[in-house]
């Protein structure tokens, strides 16, 4: 028994061995390759993306090939595109040595999830039970990068922290919670959730906290001189934001309905955002000696306003009621960088890199809240009894909900995306916390070396030098460095 | 008296106090919770965004949610959206010490200048004066997106000079100014001037010129050493130029009308970009020692073709009538550079620390004179009859306006645009010279040290050390700076 | 004949002059207005960006300003525009010292080609022999766009070692081989290549590379120093490849049918792209010491995949099968990457700074073969008998045609890419011998400062320097540079 927690011990506090040549490398071929053996069983293309459209076209009267779902969706599929990979890839750029791991691991792991959530999300939405297959069209692209992106938030609390490896598991594991959480809220209990302020930011923020509380690293601070940013990579990490930013009422519009449904949540969007960065600004400086801006605030606190109108983006929330959400999530994601940050950090010791609470977690809870009220007070008088009905699909099973239902099955549906993000972060983090993944030790985060051939650089961070009465330079290349010092 | 002059200039020459910790954030919060009063009163969504578009698409024989409006302009309007935060942000990163500055500050006024343009623009265009309400759609979000690229030109002027509250103010008066000059240019006039040649560029320019006049700053060769690029910041600005060249086509064409008029002012503006690119590179290697290229012409010259095509774009100026405007103005841009910038700033007093009269003023101006020739020219050969009256909206009250009167009126509205820049400018500059604004001192601009917190960086410019015999080193954490050695 | 010999040699073997002051102006200006002619005298309009259009719509019975072609392609043209200028333009400024020229070059010769593009593929595609003229619209500016992103591709393999004016005529003669090229294979032959995987990257690639070949530069590694990346020019290049990623399918499907087409050859290459990432970072990390990722690997060659979907994509590869062809195309080309590559440059001479081998030509060939394979094996079954005809364009004169000869032909029709790519590229590259086009010397390669006026930078090369007993400063104003101070 002793031996054996001795071994135990042993096995766990071993030192980090970081090599991944071998589990990396089988991680990505394994999984490809089940990838390609199941969309071969599964995954064919919808009647819109099919050869027999024509056929299809004149036995449903549809006059022409502009109505073909594509044409509706592909403009705002790219923007949501964009957002996934430069959006969230650069907003994790803003480490000063952490740039590749950021940009590169951001496209590693979307480019696995995006396979992944077509399966999951078909299975759960789209497998006909006649044929046993899944359909897929340009909406099924934008629900998976949807679904991707939750993992992406749960990558922003762990930035630096993890191996590769490991963030390929925590999306294997996030696309399945996801699919899953998703299918509850709204399949089951029929919340509506267009923008995903409940499905996408609150369980995928949740989800990274939890893993981030699991992995948690006492002595992270021995890393902390590569946990800032330099002055480059802070306007980098702004190339991100401001994709993510103006694309955000495409997000929120990618897959409302045709026509003023779309149109109604990208306005409403639009508007959120605007009123955020407003309020931002103004936190930023006012919580500055000097009234300084803080390039963490207007990276991050200025997309809150996009979270939270998730939810409500296709509501008749009116112009105003989404300044006002926008107004108030500016101030709080603000305050969150300022307060809740270093109290989570010490004494809920969740290291969240990215904040992803302030920026995901609580806007996606308030989006959820702001439409479970937004949905408790539609009227007819305000939609149209069509338009309320179009709005909230009070269709099939569920035509006689009445808005008040709605709002607390919106309500219910915020709950359960809380409870996946929180338990699944939990059993995913005991998960990682193996030591087979290859993560670095806690003196060794926030570092591209470890996974990265980085290129000699004149910008890298100089030595620290010891310099006695003799010449000496650091770097017999001087041509590729910084200084050179010598004495006589 | 005497004292009462010694008061005031005591007043005025007070040390510059750039502490902005309780200006910045009383104007966002003060302004912001006024926009939101003022829609609460004012902004509905239109017939093609509110829910009631499902009966309004069967009252009006509407076949398909895909003639929604939302369709035909939602790629364009998020073109032009990229344009106004990636592209006029990223253009003005150049500077080595400000790109925070100017991507930042770009996006805080453009925030709260779309949110001010929907409601003066609103009140001039599309107020109903039976609910007194104005409704919005995506022309909206498209019109407000173009009345702030107003104000962001008028920012290029003053880059580095301003603080962001006198932003702000300029943003509050130059979009106040903008909504009356197009109604007066639009409506009154009834010129025609789709990409904004006059309205946006023309006015805008001249806006920011006679601001940078007003605020002219004798000392600024103190500011020398930081008013110009690094490196990186030059590729940083590239991407600024890239998405305003790119996407100049959809800002063009974003509004003109549907079916043929956005296809042609795509192609036009397509075209005449690429002709100023080989003319502006032509001049540049022209006028250096050894034909080297400037960085300066490249990312600002090249984009004059595109600011001269606005009026035109959606006429039949034929693809070599656009090629021979974007030759001309690939040239006269590039010289201005050359020629105008160095001559204004000794002997106008007018410092444009990006160039706008280059890039905006002077190409707006012949975009107007364009315009206004190619409507005075058109025939119904050409257009059709039709075409012609399509082209140049020919109804209700102007049913009778030839196009030579057209031409006229062109002129006209052009010289509304410089009248309103320049007047209003110098009513602007004025109220931002009283030193209650917080901008720098003429030795302290340029750099974003005043307004942001930066991060330690190994990339700053390294202190003047002074030194004597004893080992000296000016930041004791070496890990992190450039440094010095010495010794004795 | 001694003397001729001596004369010869000495007129090849003087020192390279570097100064383009007078050729690129005058190659520029020449060319430019070379095109206002030919435009003037052959291009118009097309019917439906002319002010006829709502004639033309009355004429046909078309229902709505949507349907015309303008909405179905310009929001894929957009994303074609941008990989044609952001994405190839940034992905060439991963070297440490050619940054301005990777995107700089990349943008006029662009800008040139597009325009001599739509004159060429205006003579062979669509001169009306009635008229003699050429009617563009926005699928001309794809097409045009299309045939400049051969010669970008040519560029990649040339970068740093050729002046701007190579580069022009390196433009003008490939697009004009292209223009001959894409009329054999896409009319004559009847191939399909709706992404160009024959007709852009096969050809582009092998034009480069022969190019590249006749151009050799014995003494290359002269400028070793400069040819790699540092940190951050490795970040700008990501820049290059998210864009280039994310727009394939945009690519792919610009000019497919309308409807299915499109919709399909979307889904297809994003999968195929998707799969390609996960297989490059398994080689990568194989690789490597440690597993550690290369950048050269990721920037490039998870771009594979769309390349070789070019072809195939508007085919019924269906999913897995294109997740096939990516998995592949990742192994593949990251192994060019590591293995071909230094081998090509010691054995058979020939220097590719880019790769473009591994990322184009092969996968190119691997997309046309994929493809010829595909419409072989296509069947009415999976089709439907509409279907088969729409998609192979069994119509006119080529009605009869089967399945099987099309896949014939498709072989052909890369025989001919590779053809006109390795013979056209030998004798433009001995054209580009002639020691008049102001190419750099091969110690002088890599590097902006030949043809660009750089900034002073804190970031540049530090000189090497000279130290004795005295205090040295290279640069006397130490506030903007880096420095080394020494004291006796």
């Amino acid at each position: 028994m002793g031996n054996c927690a001795q071994g135990c011990k042993d096995y766990w506090c071993r030192p980090k061995n970081t090599n991944v040549r071998l589990s990396l490398p089988a991680v990505c071929f394994v999984w490809q390759i089940a990838m390609i053996i199941l969309f071969g069983v599964f995954i064919r293309y919808d009647e819109e993306s099919d050869t027999h459209w024509v056929e299809f076209r004149r036995e449903h009267n549809i006059s022409s090939d502009i109505e073909n779902d594509f044409y509706f969706r592909y403009p705002s599929f790219q923007d949501v595109h964009v957002m996934i990979f430069v959006g969230f890839g650069f907003l994790m750029t803003f480490l000063k040595r952490y740039s590749f791991g950021g940009v590169g691991f951001n496209f590693l792991i979307a480019s696995f999830g995006i396979q992944w959530a077509l399966l999951m999300q078909g299975w759960f939405h789209s497998l006909d039970p006649n044929t046993g297959k899944i359909t897929i069209g340009v909406e099924s692209l934008i629900n998976a990068d949807f679904c991707v992106a939750g993992c992406l938030i749960a990558y922003g609390a762990c930035l630096g922290k993890v191996s590769p490896v490991q963030l390929m598991v925590l999306t294997l594991f996030g696309v399945t919670l996801f699919a899953v959480e998703e299918y509850i809220i709204l399949d089951l209990i029929h919340a509506k959730d267009a923008g995903g302020s409940m499905v996408i930011h609150t369980f995928g923020g949740y989800y990274g906290l939890a893993i981030s509380w699991v992995l948690y690293r006492p002595n992270l601070h021995q890393s902390k001189r590569l946990n800032g940013s330099v002055y480059h990579s802070d306007v980098f990490a702004m190339i991100g934001t401001l994709f993510l930013w103006m694309f955000w009422p495409s997000f929120n519009s990618a897959i409302t309905d045709h026509g003023d449904g779309q149109h109604r949540a990208a306005i409403n969007t639009y508007l959120g955002l605007a009123s955020t960065v407003l309020t931002t600004y103004a936190i930023s400086s006012l919580s500055a000696k000097r009234g300084k801006l803080d390039m963490v605030h207007i990276q991050n606190a200025t997309l809150a306003g996009g979270v939270a109108m998730g939810t409500a983006a296709e509501f008749m929330i009116q112009p105003y009621g989404s300044l006002i959400v926008g107004f108030c999530c500016g101030i709080l994601s603000t305050l969150g960088y300022l307060v809740l940050s270093p109290f989570m950090e010490k004494t809920l010791k969740i290291q969240d890199t990215c904040g992803v609470h302030n920026l995901h977690a609580m806007p996606g809870v308030i989006g959820g809240v702001v439409g479970a009220i937004t949905a408790a007070a539609a009227t007819e008088d305000v939609y149209g009894h069509e338009g309320l009905v179009n709005t909230f699909d009070f269709e099939g099973s569920f035509v006689n909900r009445t808005v008040g239902t709605q709002g607390g099955h919106q309500a219910a549906g915020l709950c359960v995306a809380i409870v996946f993000g929180i338990g699944g972060g939990a059993i995913v983090g005991a998960i990682l916390r193996l030591p087979i993944w290859g993560d670095p030790a806690d003196d060794n985060c926030y570092d591209d070396e470890v996974y990265w051939e980085l290129p000699e650089d004149e910008e890298s961070i100089p030595p620290i030098l010891e310099y006695n009465n003799h010449m000496v330079t650091k770097n017999p290349d001087m041509s590729e460095s910084n200084f050179s010092v010598e004495q006589s």
